[in-house]
């Protein structure tokens, strides 16, 4: 495709895209398709002559459209916020066309000095630990996701622990029962065995870790024999945003040697708004620290913002280097090299998207685009209360509300059919204490407040 | 940003990005900044306001530009090919503008459903092994990078390996000492001890694993009490692109019981031509097979195709379920959920961009270019022949050219510094056999005949 071709075709993607924003709230938000259906529509086999553009923008519509749950629709209140705001997707844009390789410094300085730049903003904008800034021993790092940034977090501190002379199969690590299924994940690939992770008892009215739960687990392992080497605190947990105790498992983290990693995932946006960042207590204790501004600050998946205190620890961990990745630049300790501070090698310029969404917004945009939905969720817990049919599933400190029927999970579950059903609204399920229950997560860009009266009335009339 | 907003900027980034692809020609290929020259210049904190567009856009001319190595000039000859197509940055584009997770068939069906047809095209267009395709109990999956998929087939042949009774640090591997570097890094992440990993001699005139060798180890291991699981062949090593017998590996892998991983990142493009498939000779007998249509298939970074011959492997590796990614359609067994077959969780809709590039060029559009590079590499390997200043350091069998000064490896170093000092081409190196070799690496999208001539002659100046 020449050039002028890219121009051409390029401005007809362009407004696809924009028709498609302007008309997703027309769409039912889940994609009603049976397993198959597309597959049954789709040639055999690739085409042997190449096809005019026009064709593919064509089966957009007819073909895609159909299987598409609206991540993007306003009315999307699943899972969590994936929200592909206007600046991000243009950044997605310029990174594709520049097309470089982010691996090394060398390979495109730019890529990795905007992005060790920005990592600084964000330790600024959310006021994490000045040790997290790239001009000390800390530095931060775009991952492709918390699952990865997790994983690289385990790793830099199984690879201290085995340096310090402990077997792979003592090990033992700790997180509560509601951590994100990425950690048991992690524990897998890296080879530790399942019983390493260690759950950690919650509360059971705000499903938040029991830091003395915590401790007893750490001496009962340590008078076994075992090795404690990592625990991980969230601050927004999936099920129900919870918030763990950051400060006093950091306190009882650096006491017994332990690597804290913070998976700030769901809710490390709400950090921007200095009124909420209560949530944030103690985590200038973090050894790690990830959050995800392709959840709740308009940048689209994938970015994951990871800092380390220490990035030798990380790179210790991560680093093997073989000729042809050898340069003058590596060599000098001047730069940094991002492909030892992640699992794959290669890496795309995500800093762009990043920097675009935040320069066109602004600080001040950012904040008041949180503190929107975090009012608009308090208030949506405010009517659950005062519905008798309904219960508050589990505090709703941010902007994610769990809800259940009174009569229980048949009730419940009708519910979330009913809604979903309806096609005007998407929601997803949990399940706290064993009971099922409705998780409204308020958080897509353009969700404003008539998106979260039109679910309200559903919910009610459903129940 | 407005959907109307949307489409003036994105016309506006379009042209940008056109305008970048007519001019590449006339940067110096290699970026010429300092380490922290763009970090001077860059504010120490995001704007607190937002900024009109076109600040953005600005920027990126003066701040970004000059820290780019442009991968995307016809005379980057360095490293590999990471080519950015037209079509494939537009399917970029498009997924960027959905914003869909693709993590379970439920939360986009079109994104898993896309990707399983077009991972079945590409087994066709390559001439792979039916086993992969997805219709039975194989199938194939988008990964970011070689990398990872090499680290899911590891793990899934570890998963194996345990499940019948190794312990794991007994497991050994086996791959030529010119196997790529991230097969040294998985080992790490999984937990394997270094010396699990045992590196097989190679022919000295083709670099290309030496198949007795990897048979005598496999045997010595097993003597030893040990427990051979995995090997890894070759399909062009990124020093020279040397290929393995895959062929003879595979019949001892079978017969041994060894998981058969084929690393094709370099060369997998190469299958798409049935003269160049005898470089695939004994693929069938492979249990993973990975190769990078984001290298020279004309797809942008990333895009990692990677399969399976028994996909349960790797799903038990990987599967992980909680309670909030629970569905129907995943507890039907109708459907494929991705999120079990990678690492992370989330992922982009990335068979946009695979899709929008075979449809845009079909198959004999891809044929002939990969064809084209070829025959240019092969003609310059016949240039270098004939020069009696030089030499090739390794057979050059597609479209890699490893080249040395006969006064060894200061002369080479000098070749390879005045190129890349002169601006005008990129050249990148490597050592076989512990002498300097410059590599050649000829596949940039947009690069032809007359590239490659200016480049021979400043190869021949400078030696």
């Amino acid at each position: 495709m020449t050039p002028e071709e890219f121009r051409q075709h390029g401005r007809a993607v362009v407004d696809w895209v924009a028709d498609y924003l302007e008309r997703v709230e027309q769409f039912p938000v889940q994609s009603r398709v049976a397993p198959g259906e597309l597959l049954a529509l789709l040639p055999e086999a690739a085409p042997e002559q190449g096809e005019p553009f026009a064709n593919l923008l064509a089966d957009l519509d007819t073909l895609i459209l159909p299987g598409i749950t609206h991540w993007q629709s306003p009315n999307f209140f699943g899972y969590f916020p994936a929200n592909a705001s206007g600046p991000s997707i243009l950044g997605e844009l310029v990174s594709a066309g520049l097309g470089v390789q982010g691996m090394l410094w060398s390979t495109s300085p730019a890529a990795t000095e905007l992005e060790m730049r920005l990592m600084d903003w964000l330790v600024e904008l959310l006021a994490l630990p000045d040790a997290f800034r790239s001009d000390g021993p800390g530095g931060g790092v775009i991952q492709d996701s918390a699952s990865s940034a997790t994983l690289c977090a385990l790793l830099a501190a199984r690879e201290r622990a085995v340096r310090q002379g402990a077997r792979m199969e003592n090990l033992r690590l700790y997180a509560s029962t509601q951590a994100h299924s990425s950690l048991e994940k992690a524990v897998r690939i890296a080879g530790l065995p399942a019983q390493s992770l260690r759950q950690v008892d919650v509360d059971p009215d705000t499903f938040a870790a029991r830091p003395e739960m915590l401790l007893a687990m750490v001496h009962e392992d340590r008078d076994a024999g075992l090795v404690p080497f990592f625990v991980q605190a969230n601050i927004g947990t999936t099920s129900s945003m919870a918030i763990d105790p950051v400060r006093e498992m950091g306190e009882m983290a650096r006491a017994e040697g332990l690597w804290l990693h913070v998976d700030a995932a769901m809710s490390g946006s709400a950090a921007i708004c200095p009124e909420l960042r209560w949530t944030h207590d103690g985590v200038e204790l973090a050894d790690s620290y990830c959050f995800n501004p392709h959840k709740h600050l308009l940048v689209n998946f994938d970015c994951d913002a990871f800092w380390v205190r220490d990035r030798s620890a990380l790179i210790q961990a991560l680093s093997v280097l073989p000729e042809y990745l050898r340069n003058a630049a590596s060599e000098s300790g001047a730069v940094l090299d991002y492909r030892d501070w992640q699992i794959p090698l290669g890496r795309r310029f995500r800093a762009l998207k990043l920097w675009f969404t935040l320069r066109w917004y602004g600080a001040e945009g950012l904040r008041d685009f949180v503190r929107g939905h975090v009012a608009l969720a308090q208030e949506f817990a405010g009517w659950v209360r005062g519905e008798p049919r309904l219960e508050l599933a589990a505090p709703a400190p941010l902007n994610l509300v769990c809800v259940r029927h009174v009569d229980g999970d048949g009730a419940t579950q009708r519910i979330l059919d009913e809604v979903n059903a309806g096609g005007r609204a998407f929601l997803t399920h949990t399940r706290l204490d064993g009971k099922l229950a409705v998780r409204v997560s308020i958080g897509q860009a353009h969700t404003e407040r008539r998106h979260v009266e039109a679910l309200w009335q559903a919910i009610r009339q459903a129940a």
